[in-house]
């Protein structure tokens, strides 16, 4: 016969995912021997076996719950449904993985019309006894027969009404009683059954409902969102109820081991007197601070501290402690990491290395690296004056200010048009998608931390506020009310997404300071990364600013951004619009020392690092007015018919974009198949980018410019360019009588490109894998398209586990990414293999880059100190999946 | 001292790689003893290190070619540059693959001042001499010295002209000799040197020159139409002078060892009596057919006809022969497997067979298969009168009829509402291919077999008229002009590709008949192929049509053509645009009786075969009108202002199609994405078809279905529809009391779908390879948009060999195909794999899936029977690649 249930002396912390993590800690304490009231564990696989009998528990597990019971009894001294001596437990789900959304919590499960009777005896408190049944009948109607808890709230109010008091606490025993009564009226007409009696049926009861809960909408929902395997299941903890409100020298509280908001070395928490945990919750009586209770009661504070050292010492971590105190005696009923905010991670896992509790390595795994992330975001200045209109939730941190709008096209026609706009909506949908993205923030009013709108822009990291009710927008006026103030479409207005406050007009932001700690973390993460961590930076200042954040050189320079400068564009668009090769080259004359003083600042940045410059780009017509746009305009003119001159204008103009036009731009005449077909353009990019290192050169600086060739699909497409990049370097090495040191190499994007890696590799010196186009070919999905579209479902549906252009497919890209580093290598050993996508920033990405072999990841400025981080995190894993969870 | 230079004796048929086509068969000849001039060939090994050593002659080469020389002068008892007796020889190239565009002859070199009055001499024909001396001038300067012939023409055409006297054979030797003084001094203008007088100097020239025009535009092109390897290079071969102008008893002529028109087994040629080659090309005497010299010379014609007899059995093939007659006695110039139609190809095969020359293998392996697609076409009724107006060239076979574009955005408009259109223009650039998709076929007034229309016809097996230069269009007028007869865009009219006639108005065409000889020839392919053929067909009409040409099955049902029908459009709207779910049902209810029928038309039509039935493919966009149509008609009416209800409703309609807009549909919303988003859409689709097969199966006929999902990426999705797909067959045959057999698979059209092929096949019953879309995705190439702007110039620069979506890529598109083969394998071996996208038709792809071990190919109907001996092909080469050409 299987075991599925550990008494709390059976069990450890390393049987975590045996026995839930509530459970295994409950164990190690109780073996570390603190007091911990004696209980047992039914185990995750009890749970798995449930499910995988269709919902029914498994043979045996009843007989084995009543011997462990039989132990507790007389581990206790009290008896299940004893009259005179009853025992009571609490009931308490607890998953591997901390998981709010599934049935939590019974209290004071085993009492009945007897055993309330004996507990009033025991205790000497009847109305004590009467308050624990009514509670319980509410907790278990509520949780396991599915009645909503509002409806006994609701009859609770009516009596406190008709007795004329105000709160619980103020109803005698008797009027508990009548309470009570109502309250097994309303289970019998509501289930048609009556309240169970009987102390096992309603532990069976319990049990059953606690395993059930583990599949409930709220519980999927959270799973999915945090990437939790569905088929873990939840063990369930049995534990004898020891009652903080049993009078004033009882008690009951939670407390961190340090401070979870700064991570200083100091007890934090807070504790009330005369009371169950759920009245904390309440809020009914204001907590106090923890360190009242050594006046209040010094030799459970001194014992309470010591525990605190031993747990932490024990755990290596800063621990999160839940007690309560029974006539003056010390019980502890939780004890876990302690959850921290971004900056308290950091100082907590820096102070645990000093004081010499853990290593550099394990310091470095206690951080999660977004979290790292989250303490570069731009914050409100703290000395500007703020006038703060509402509060909503904090769901996606950094604050941004802007215009208002209130729909997601004209968010993106706005912010196309460089714009800072905030998109206002009562929630947004996956069809808002394209508005978010050209937004500074977002600002909803309804809907959680979970809500679409908060999933995305943390997705994003874009700041965020959701669910702020105050805010009433109407969209066809198009305001924005917050009480007496209406603001309209176009009026300025700012959100702190990580406290949720909504601010008045736009507020100065200030960059991140970063704490000594921080940067401590982050140099010790370089001792043990293999990965060198490059940014993406398409300006001189960028660049900078990725060198200070710890950046190694630059991944990605892309060239096209330049194009779109005010004073570029016009000679752009004569270059794309130019009849003839003549009149192409004069407008490439005009752009070659705008782009070579591009490259300079940015190689002068980056000085002594390399800086990989990949050629133009996107397709052409992405510099011309846009088809719609002309259309409508020439309609427009053609139906007034009164402005001949200007339509023939806007007619000639539309002709060629329509020339221009693709069907599938994404696959079409774009990337390296514009040096293709115009090669002069590539040659006055490469020419730029030999200048700029020349100059250098000249000036004692060490250039050292890496030319990236996008969107290859063929060893022939990189002999074409390599010829050219090495003439002109030559060329313009011996006009400028200077030596530099530079490569070429392409773009990893394609499927094809990554098959035929090994030819590609035989003139491309290094290669890049463009991870975003990649996944977009390899599963098909128009990045623009599907996020919009259909990828929600796909998550939803769970066809895919994560969305493949945050966290690298690593069974389809990952499979191409694979061939391509093998086949690469094996025609030059040593090839330069980096990616420069989004996934460069994510650590589940950095962690599949370190495992096939690359030699950098390269991201946005940001995300640089995550990389180092994340990189540090795989090389300490090596292989193996972190468990960070 | 490597050899360069091979006498005819030396050499052999098996040596064409060597010696190229012409030597080979002319060493070939000689050692069968047959009467061939003597001399020597200079291998393609020469031509190649003559462009490795940078354009020069290779080391040693011209001291191998002087001791053959005097060989040559041994063998013919002349010598070269000898006043007396001297040795004339003609210079002609001789690639391995036949080769148009190259340069070709120079006959009579070694001719200079002295010689020619040597040959003047020992003819006794002072005018013959002085006229071979002229030819070979004008040869020589126009080919070696870049003179073109025009201005020779010129000079001949003036004396002729100051003589009085219209023909060539007029003008007396004194006349020839003031042409050739005349001549010379032409060179010397031109060429800034004096003609060479030197016979050596002559020779090596000569030899350089042919090396050279191995690399000449037109052999470029050529050999890129062709597919031939530019590295191959061109032997040269040098052989002693006949004359068939020496008088009456001799003679010039060229025949075919059969007819090549229709196969028939009969001598055909014909032959001219005093005459040079060029004297039958100019057509300035009209030949005689080759019987005739049975009364002029006897016995010579009794030797060729026995000369040719002992050809066609050696070489087991038809042949094509040169032959001169120099003063009563025979030599052949040349011999080589003759050029047939495609009729005659078949019947030579089939024949060459029922004469025990040749196996039912090697006459499979004589015929191309494109040839018999060619006897597919549709021609023009025979009993037809028609109204020819001009005559063009026969550029891509088949007749057409259609309403008259002159514009490919016009035909692409109309040809998608279902019109026939045929598209007229002077000439077709990339821009046009849209318009050229929707045309019935393409007329162009300028340009020729190998221009753009010609090409982009043929690849699509389209019909087209190319270079009608009797025609005139008009492009501002929209009119086209023949003669005196002026049409208007939208007249009808018809083209005979095959023909190149241009016929008045719309002709009946007749359906293509085929010959017992084609129908055994298919047979016996059918004997050898490993791969079933199965067709591409959306009607139960192309079902019958398929099966009537061998198709044994359906691979590729397109549902989606059905949706386009008049009477299904509204409900298809409705469907898409239907707010709730049930009014989407609504419309679903109504599609699915029509559903139920089209599928029951083709399941019937190929009762007892399988019929693989793709459910709804593209972007629900496509079944609305257009976003730039509703954009100028709102923006018309918004600025009129005069009717604000349908604006509203316009508007209304915009939005929804704005709102389904994407940025590259080809990654969109599609496919089994529509499944999972709308599975109701699905549902019915698939309940249609297990309905159909329901009542098939009522009615004692074998239905057959395969329910395919396009577009996958992963099991999930497969698990997804395999659910529902078995559900619903279940309930269908309880419903009806019946059982069938049917199964469910997939498409393979993505990179991630052949990376997770082992994955999908758990799930999925069969694979079909989307090829198409798996070119797009793995080259990053959207079709639409490659083929009009960047592909031909990939082309065009080699960086592809061919165009990748007529012919498989074999190694990018092609690994992903052995990677979803061996994956798909290994998790079912008994998986069932195919192919149906275009590449199911062509023969080089078909080589490649038998390489790679699918079970079928499927292609459009009329591609069948090549399918067949293609498939047959590549069982009986087996692995290695067919050197058909």
């Amino acid at each position: 016969m299987k075991k599925y249930v550990y008494l709390f002396t059976e069990g450890s912390a390393e049987m975590r995912s045996l026995l839930g993590g509530k459970g295994a800690n409950l164990a190690e304490m109780t073996n570390l021997g603190l007091p911990v009231p004696p209980g047992f564990t039914i185990s995750t696989e009890g749970c798995r076996e449930y499910y995988a009998q269709g919902a029914k528990l498994p043979a045996g597990m009843e007989e084995e719950v009543s011997r462990q019971l039989a132990v507790l009894e007389e581990q206790t001294g009290k008896r299940f449904g004893d009259a005179a001596n009853p025992l009571l437990v609490s009931v308490r789900s607890g998953a591997v993985f901390s998981m709010p959304g599934m049935m939590d919590t019974i209290l004071n499960l085993g009492l009945n019309s007897n055993t309330v009777v004996g507990l009033a005896a025991a205790t000497g408190n009847e109305r004590f006894a009467y308050d624990s049944y009514r509670r319980f009948i509410q907790m278990f109607s509520d949780v396991v027969l599915d009645i909503h808890k509002y409806e006994f709230e609701q009859l609770l109010d009516d009596v406190k009404e008709e007795q004329g008091v105000r709160f619980d606490q103020d109803l005698s025993a008797d009027s508990l009683k009548e309470v009570i009564r109502q309250y097994k009226k309303l289970v019998h007409e509501h289930s048609g059954r009556y309240f169970p009696e009987e102390p096992k049926e309603q532990l069976f009861m319990a049990l059953t409902a606690v395993f059930r809960s583990w599949n409930n909408d709220r519980a999927i929902v959270y799973r999915n969102l945090n990437k939790i395997d569905h088929d873990l299941g939840t063990a369930v903890n049995i534990q004898s109820m020891v009652f903080g409100n049993m009078g004033n020298d009882s008690g009951t509280g939670v407390a961190f081991s340090r401070n979870p908001s700064t991570g200083e070395n100091k007890l934090y928490g807070e504790y009330l007197m005369n009371a169950q945990g759920e009245d904390v919750v309440a809020g009914i009586r204001t907590p106090q601070s923890i360190e009242k209770l050594a006046d209040d009661m010094p030799h459970v504070y001194e014992q309470f501290c010591q525990i605190v050292k031993t747990l932490e010492t024990h755990y290596k971590n800063m621990q999160d402690i839940e007690f309560t105190i029974e006539k003056g005696k010390l019980y502890m009923l939780q004890t876990r990491n302690g959850k921290r905010t971004a900056a308290a991670a950091v100082k907590v896992a820096h102070d645990l290395v000093q004081e010499g509790l853990v290593s550099t390595a394990d310091a470095l795994l206690m951080v999660e690296p977004t979290q790292i992330g989250q303490l570069l975001h731009r914050q409100i200045d703290s000395s500007a004056k703020l006038d703060v209109l509402a509060q909503g939730l904090p769901a996606s941190p950094g604050a941004a200010s802007g215009a208002i709008v209130f729909d997601a096209d004209e968010a993106e026609l706005l912010g196309r048009q460089g714009k800072k706009v905030l998109l206002v909506r009562t929630e947004t949908t996956p069809d808002d998608i394209h508005g978010i993205v050209m937004a500074q923030g977002i600002l909803t009013s309804r809907g959680g931390m979970t809500s679409h709108a908060a999933v995305v822009a943390r997705g994003m990291g874009k700041p965020c506020v959701c669910g702020c009710e105050a805010a009433r927008i109407d969209y066809n006026a198009k305001t924005l009310t917050i009480g007496n103030l209406t603001l309209k479409e176009g009026d300025l207005l700012s959100i702190d997404g990580a406290t949720g406050r909504v601010i008045s007009g736009s507020i100065p932001l200030q960059e991140p300071e970063l704490s000594p700690e921080y940067l401590t973390l982050l140099a010790w993460a370089d001792e043990y990364r293999r990965l060198d961590v490059r940014a993406n930076a398409d300006t001189p200042e960028d660049a900078a600013k990725a060198r200070s954040f710890g950046a190694t050189g630059i991944g990605l320079v892309r060239t096209e951004h330049m194009f779109m400068a005010q004073d570029r564009l016009p000679y752009v668009q004569q270059m794309i619009l130019a009849e003839t090769l003549e009149a192409r080259e004069d407008a490439l004359t005009h752009l070659l020392p705008m782009q070579e003083n591009d490259f300079y600042g940015i190689l002068k940045a980056m000085e002594g690092y390399p800086v990989c410059i990949r050629l133009l780009d996107p397709p052409l017509h992405e510099f011309l007015p846009s088809l719609e746009e002309l259309l409508v305009e020439t309609t427009r003119l053609r139906t007034l018919g009164n402005d001949p001159q200007t339509l023939a204008q806007k007619e000639l103009l539309l002709k060629k974009v329509r020339h221009l036009h693709e069907f599938n731009p994404m696959l079409g005449h774009r990337g390296c198949r514009l040096g293709i077909t115009y090669p002069e353009v590539y040659e006055m990019q490469i020419r730029a980018i030999m200048n700029a290192a020349a100059r250098l050169t000249k000036e004692g600086l060490t250039a050292l410019p890496e030319v990236e060739i996008p969107l290859t699909i063929s060893r022939e497409e990189m002999d074409f360019f390599k010829e050219r990049i090495d003439r002109i370097a030559q060329e313009v090495m011996a006009e400028r009588q200077v030596q530099f040191h530079y490569t070429a190499g392409t773009m990893i994007e394609l499927p094809r490109a990554a098959l035929l890696a090994d030819e590609l590799a035989a003139s491309a010196q290094f290669f890049s894998f463009g991870t975003n186009d990649l996944t977009q070919t390899c599963l098909g999905f128009s990045r623009d398209d599907a996020e919009g579209k259909f990828l929600p479902h796909y998550l939803e549906q769970k066809i895919l586990k994560a969305n493949p252009f945050v966290e690298l497919d690593r069974q389809g890209v990952g499979k191409l990414m694979r061939l391509a580093v093998a086949g690469g290598r094996a025609t030059r050993p040593e090839l330069l293999i980096g990616i420069c996508g989004e996934h460069g920033g994510d650590p589940s990405s950095i962690q599949f880059c370190h495992e096939i072999g690359l030699d950098f990841v390269s991201c946005s400025p940001y995300r640089v100190p995550v990389a180092r981080l994340a990189a540090a995190q795989a090389a300490l894993s090596d292989g193996e999946v972190l468990g960070t969870r």
